[in-house]
């Protein structure tokens, strides 16, 4: 079966559970935003993704991208989707009108990709990067770029790579080696070897665009000496630029996305920005494209799940315990406690992972726009600390959640043909790519929760805390355990001052109890909704207090062995 | 880089921390097994499934079992390989000497599979039903069929493979439908589709021998109408049974595996054992048969664990935390506790299982032939009881482990070249076949705890808890939560009396309570060996009491909290 989006679901927990058209009304840009428009938009996404996207999946892990003397064929229909996708101007739907754009708020195209990534991930790796680059454009570029680039990128009219990985540097991009000489018309030469570089070719529009971190010769080594660059496959009139895409790698999955290997011949390009500043020119968008990672995971669970919910509801084996006597030699497998189980679990993972991004997508759009500058700082504040935790819990949940989904099918689960096991590939790559999830979690501890000793999070946490009910079902247990991830902030900051190493010994401990506090609050938020307190809910929760939560108190446990140790170890 | 067996790791953990030659020479066939001989096994074995059989593991990936018009031909290299297995007497390791075969522990087979398993688990499904189907044939088996099929299975000269899965019974095996109509000549013919089926077909033997599980006309619907027959793909003289492989199934991993659709069409064939008695002649294998699939799950476990290990040592990226300053601009990423985080929790499962494991598989081999009726019975109730613990605990560590460690290669684990992509999808079916790991649950909790009220597993984790010295490191810490797992028996026992369906629901939370407190008594057993105090086995060790046991509390609260819903219920 194809993925169907759910927008009932989605409106659900913008509107009932998050407020969202009261909090994006609040936003200048989006004054005229109500729940009407919103559900319209997310119908309107529902409908093309599920049509026009999702029949495509199998196609495209099947058949996949195929290579041939430097040019790139992508799988049957993928063309004709993208065209229909620009057409219908799904790609400017974030992007400002005076570019062209729909000037929609940055949750519904966080929406509409975690959508489209349950529907097909490997299409959706496409334009996938058209509005980070987009946003660094615009941003950091000069107007003759911006002339150049920014529309037909904001349109999808030309799809957008970033060129940052090479084979010596991967999480490392100081050691990044491209160079680029510069010329006396103002550009650049570039010339290198990028990897990893998804869409680096393909037959899907005219031309491709490259942002790329290079090194001007003269420049430090590491991070500081790193400029951005962008170049594009054709030049004006037509001419190719000296780009070379040299294969494509064969993957665990993913395999209607090419991975190219591009090498650069002094291919010419221009810089976007100050000379060593590409990290932070790149990294404006960083929360946007760690949060879309996210829902990549939490669409991809999504879709799993449905999958094995459908699958459940027909399959027949044995008799379920405590099941009415009937005729019938066998009940349905979701019947049964151990399946059940595992689909109230990952449904509950999936519910409380959505409040979490669309929260944090919120927040985005509020760190951008809202007029009061407390409350910019409040929402940048979210972002920041909240973004890795949710790139890593979700995309960790997304792969390891579709794995315990194909349980499900049983020996079917394994074969190509129920769809199940494609998930579970392609949802792999979402821990490693934007950050691996251990990055995520040193970006957390070590880069900010430490450096202010801990009061950002704090402060963040007790705000949640006095959000809570305590008079609600379980409100004093979530309300508790978000105090208890301040005191073990506190216990971790004091112990790391004893030993250096110790938060990146924790950091991954650390990152996931500050998930597991956060799911206790965004269950909170949805059980005080309207009509939760019944009905399909009441099975993910259950599940979600009873086998998710308890994690916490583990994690936070491990952690406080380690604080202890650092503690003796400095006595 | 090829899976390398380590010989000298199996030796220090059968002698030093399981005292195996001693336990051996107890047994009477092995009377002459000593620790030298044990030794030129395992040194055979090791350089025999490094050098023969793990350099075709990624071409068995690659290219895969190819199906025509109903014949197989197996990955280039495979056949080769399977003649030079069976020419070196491997497929008779453990079968009885007037069979042909060596006479040796089950033990030893236990470690050669896991071996031959890591280095390439396709290539292993092959002989892997070998010593099931010889096991069955001789306890089961008339005279006759003996004198056709069992010295060509104990030699590997003929393949074998069991038919039990038809599309609508999986799990339930009750369901099955294929007819056996007996013939005036003693015969039966055998009409129905079996899935499923590895080896059902290929080109290693030139005969193959199927077990499958069928209905007599008249015999009672369930599992109890079940009969099991023997067939083969050509009858004496060469003539061709009426056995037609329809396809193979395209899978997530274990290309180099044949999983075959076996039509039968009135084949000839004969029943082995008592009509409606199938399932337990199939069952006097099941032990082994998991315990194999536990040590699968190792298996692969170890050899992604060599990858990542290796690849940490080789890649440079980033100062790790309190590295001495040097030229160099990036430390081996061994350095860095994420990596070094993972290589350890990862060796502390595998160190651990391979214990439990291997002294399971100790008891096989004295439940078989202690000379003791009581030490039999002892020995009986471990595998009873831990088998399906293994089944589940060592699967589940394979394929998330194998996950985790890919984690190390950043996105060069994603591509193919690295290999480690292989290990994760493979792994995966080992969660699935032989009994899901849900069904292992059940077994363990439903059908073997609380029909006799706990009373053997309690008396089992008692005696570990004798074993264990408190006055040692942990020793009190270890022999604590066995003796917690003893009264949660007692509170799940009681509160199923109140909730009928309460086994079903904590029964995967109480397997991996069970699971976790076997792995700190093994590692207890590890640590108290001579020269384990340090060297390589203390960063394992550290990471396993950190991260991995604290699971055990976290599961036994899972189950209290459901043992209390199920009372408060009932009261």
């Amino acid at each position: 079966m194809d993925y169907r989006p759910d927008a009932g679901d989605a409106r659900f927990l913008l509107e009932q559970v998050l407020d969202a058209p009261t909090r994006l009304r609040a936003l200048a840009p989006f004054a005229e935003v109500d729940a009407d428009l919103m559900g319209q938009v997310l119908d309107e996404a529902a409908k093309f993704v599920g049509a026009e996207i999702a029949p495509l999946n199998a196609v495209g892990d099947a058949i996949g991208a195929h290579f041939e003397a430097g040019t790139v064929t992508m799988p049957p229909g993928f063309a004709d989707a993208y065209k229909a996708f620009r057409e219908a101007g799904w790609p400017s739907l974030a992007c400002a009108p005076e570019d062209g754009g729909q000037g929609l708020p940055w949750v519904l195209e966080g929406v509409l990709y975690e959508w489209l990534t349950g529907a097909n991930h490997g299409w959706t790796m496409a334009p996938g990067l058209l509005h980070g680059a987009y946003e660094c454009l615009k941003h950091h570029g000069s107007e003759a770029l911006k002339a150049r680039y920014l529309g037909r990128i904001a349109s999808g009219e030309w799809l957008a790579t970033m060129c940052l990985t090479e084979p010596q540097a991967g999480s490392d991009l100081g050691l990044v080696r491209t160079q680029a000489v510069p010329q006396a018309d103002g550009s650049h030469r570039l010339s290198g070897t990028k990897i990893f570089i998804s869409g680096g070719e393909h037959d899907l529009t005219d031309n491709i665009v490259h942002l790329v971190l290079a090194r001007e010769p003269g420049a430090p080594l590491g991070p500081k000496g790193l400029s951005l660059f962008i170049t594009s496959k054709f030049l004006d009139g037509g001419v190719r630029n000296a780009i070379v895409c040299e294969r494509i790698e064969e993957k665990m999955g993913l395999h209607g996305s090419p991975t190219c290997v591009l090498r650069f011949e002094d291919a010419t390009a221009w810089r976007v920005g100050e000379p060593g500043r590409g990290l932070s020119a790149m990294f404006v968008m960083m929360n946007a494209a760690r949060l879309h990672v996210a829902l990549q995971g939490v669409g991809l669970l999504d879709a799993a799940w449905q999958k094995a919910h459908a699958y459940a509801q027909e399959r027949l084996q044995m008799r379920a315990p405590g099941a009415a006597r009937s005729a019938a030699e066998a009940d349905p497998i979701i019947r049964h406690p151990a399946v059940q189980r595992i689909l109230d679990t990952e449904r509950g993972w999936i519910d409380g992972l959505r409040v979490l991004a669309y929260h944090t997508g919120l927040e985005l759009d509020a760190a951008r726009h809202h007029a009061d500058a407390g409350r910019r700082q409040s929402a940048q504040r979210w972002c920041s600390l909240v973004t890795p935790v949710l790139k890593a819990l979700c995309t960790e949940q997304g792969a390891g959640g579709a794995s315990r989904l194909l349980q499900v099918f049983g020996g079917h689960g394994y074969v190509r043909e129920w769809g199940i096991e494609q998930h579970v590939r392609d949802a792999r790559i979402t821990l490693i790519y934007e950050g691996t999830n251990e990055i995520q979690a040193i970006d957390l501890l070590v880069r900010k929760v430490l450096p202010d000793g801990g009061a950002g999070i704090q402060a963040l946490l007790q705000e949640l805390a006095q959000d809570v009910d305590a008079l609600a079902d379980h409100g004093a247990d979530t309300a508790a355990r978000l105090q208890d991830a301040c005191r073990l902030t506190q216990e971790l900051v004091r112990a790391s001052r004893a030993r250096a190493a110790l938060p990146f010994e924790a950091a991954d401990d650390y990152l996931r109890a500050i998930g597991l506090a956060l799911m206790g609050w965004a269950w909170h938020r949805i059980a005080r909704a309207p009509g939760a307190a019944q009905g399909r809910w009441t099975g993910p929760r259950h599940a979600l207090d009873l086998r998710v939560l308890p994690e916490y108190a583990m994690r936070a446990g491990i952690i406080r062995t380690q604080c202890s140790a650092a503690g003796a170890q400095a006595a």
